[in-house]
């Protein structure tokens, strides 16, 4: 395994347990390693799910299989695959889904359609229906297992393990939401990125768990890149069990409905931070604000051209104010910009203004700002109120070395 | 400057002299070396001309300047700056371009709008004015200089001086076109990439020189990239002096126009190719070819998506079959596809097939193309007979090492 991030929080948090939520692990071997690749979570009957999958043409059979059961509001089971996608592998990638489901339904004397499944991994290679099967039976029979455990085993190409938390009072009682998530590498916007799951004790309707969680994804995981490439299996799953006993959220009428919902977007924007951070090859972390747009969806198209950019991102990764190629991303998005308007700050030094560059602005904040491992780019076009976020991180030599020598 | 790019032709191609076109270079100093760096070329009384720009909304004055003067269709004289884009600097900007072309003017004796600009190097610095007339008068001064001494004077980053020529019989007479080009980083199509001209002897309507042109560029300039970004002074422009003698073209209708139009795209491909195979950092000439796509239009965006991706890009520059990262690349460029039908070519080797792996396909041949330095990869959607392909290069560590230390 490649070192821990840079960017890494010091230690995996404290997080509490989540009732109705029992968690275990296996060893599937789906790889040539020695290692937990199997991720088995139990829910409680009366478990809510919710969820966003991405916008590939060509999604994995897993995606498929969690898109047909969302509509049905239900879940008892998830299981997570790691080492194989079993993307791109046609029947037979179909056929090791629908075994996992018929043998997690029979264990549980549940439906095939309750259970949800995830795969992570090389693209191309049928999941072996035998060690899906034996790796199941060791975790049904597995003493139950912690969160750390748990974001440990669902890693792939990651370098820590992730989770964030966050709780919320609802109908006079507190009730705990934990995510954990996969991802470093292959992660770009405009869908759920990478793997993430989300467990709550609060009752929430599926219906409005599915519009929280949507809202939640548009500014949090459809705002993060890494190398602008998309996942074929990019899933993210929210379950609620209702064990906290509050009245179910059914919309925003519902007490408690805007914390909750609040607290959940917490969660989504912490996942989101935690894999930019273990982005592959990281050594900055860089917030990509845009403002002053036509309309907020230009500014997060602008924004995700500048974070997009391997010019912009080598740059950073040179500590270089090199604020051109700053413009140059601007001018490329095909987004309406007026060059004598646009204005640019790294950190809190504007360095370009009306069109040209701030005369004798001061070099050394801005490059001890660059210095850091938190770096903030700011864009001002100076033609309407449309503003975004975009999150993203530098691109090093890390990430040819990590890329260029994946597979074997 | 860097080694020469492995990818290099073994020499500089022989190219005729063009009627009608002097070239001479001198030494601006717009950085602090001691090289040639500001090339003028003078153009007989006669000359028509077109061009394509950058669909950068920041574009550079000079782009703003050529762009005024297109529709007159006429040229006396070509300027181009290396080491200075002059863009993003504003008024003062826009004034070291007007300097420039009333002194060629003046040393001329024609009209300002004759003379056609470009700038190349640094965005955000000013152009110095004063560098600038020196530079001119010193080049008026001069001796003329051949094709190889203005092809290097125009380069930047590049590791190599690029040129390429072609001759088409028009009217009963042989004309001779010639091309140079800079560029190696900042490429990315939808637009003319890079600085590029072209000069022929033949006698061509301005407009018709523009037509031709434009379609030229959308199957040559517009089919490669290096790193998805796009400069905000990218400019081909097109010099027809008419020394050939021939009546001139005017139509698809004149004589020998097929033949000359047939000559300009060979040239612009060359050109382009030149380009990519100086690619930043680049070690494999990668020509991407989808088929079956519903349109030209879709193949040619799914084949961008391909070419863009740093995943496939890394994996070719690893030389490792690693196909799955293609089906991902045709996933996220949003164009109708479908995963069942799909397959995937490296080389003369299909490895996928009906959405899954080419059962025990031949692994040798697919190590042994890449291993080489002129890779292919095809794609077949199975929907549809639109067609394209783009050129571009793998990702390596040259890449990163170029750009994360360019400026300083």
């Amino acid at each position: 395994m490649t070192e821990r991030s840079p960017l890494a929080p010091a230690t995996f948090p404290d997080l509490p347990a989540i009732a109705g939520v029992t968690l275990r692990v296996a060893k599937a071997r789906y790889k040539a390693w020695d290692r937990c690749d199997l991720t088995y979570v139990e829910l409680d009957a009366g478990t809510a799910v919710a969820g966003v999958t991405t916008q590939s043409k060509c999604p994995s059979p897993e995606v498929e299989w969690c898109r047909d059961a969302f509509p049905l509001g239900k879940a008892r089971a998830l299981v997570v695959n790691a080492g194989n996608s079993n993307a791109f592998t046609g029947n037979r990638g179909r056929a090791a889904v629908e075994a996992i489901a018929a043998r997690v339904a029979n264990h549980l004397s549940c439906l095939p359609s309750d259970v949800f499944i995830s795969s992570t991994g090389v693209i191309g290679v049928p999941l072996p229906i035998d060690k899906a099967e034996a790796g199941l039976d060791a975790a049904f029979a597995a003493k139950p297992c912690g969160w750390e455990d748990a974001a440990a085993t669902i890693m792939t190409t990651d370098t820590f393990a992730k989770a964030a938390t966050a709780s919320a009072v609802v109908d006079g009682r507190t009730v705990n939401l934990v995510g954990i998530i996969k991802g470093s590498g292959m992660i770009a916007p405009d869908m759920a990125t990478m793997l993430g799951y989300i467990f709550t004790d609060a009752a929430v309707e599926p219906g409005f768990l599915q519009q929280m969680l949507s809202a939640a994804n548009r500014t949090s995981f459809s705002c993060i890149t890494v190398d602008s490439d998309t996942s074929t299996s990019d899933t993210v799953l929210a379950f609620a069990t209702g064990k906290a006993g509050n009245a179910p959220l059914a919309s925003f009428d519902s007490s408690g409905a805007d914390a909750f919902a609040a607290a959940l977007s917490d969660v989504c924007r912490q996942l989101a931070h935690l894999v930019v951070r273990d982005g592959e090859g990281a050594s900055k972390f860089i917030a990509v604000t845009v403002e002053g747009a036509e309309s907020d969806a230009s500014a997060h198209r602008i924004a995700l051209s500048i974070a997009n950019s391997p010019l912009v991102k080598t740059a950073i990764a040179g500590e270089d104010a090199n604020w051109g190629r700053v413009v140059m991303a601007v001018g490329k998005a095909g987004e309406p910009a007026e060059r004598d308007r646009l204005a640019i700050r790294f950190g809190a030094t504007q360095v370009a203004k009306d069109g040209l560059a701030v005369e004798g602005y001061e070099e050394a904040p801005v490059a001890a700002h660059l210095k850091g491992q938190e770096i903030s780019v700011g864009v001002d076009l100076g033609l309407g109120d449309g503003r975004a976020t975009v999150w993203t991180c530098d691109l090093t030599h890390g990430y040819i070395s990590i890329n260029a020598d994946y597979r074997s």
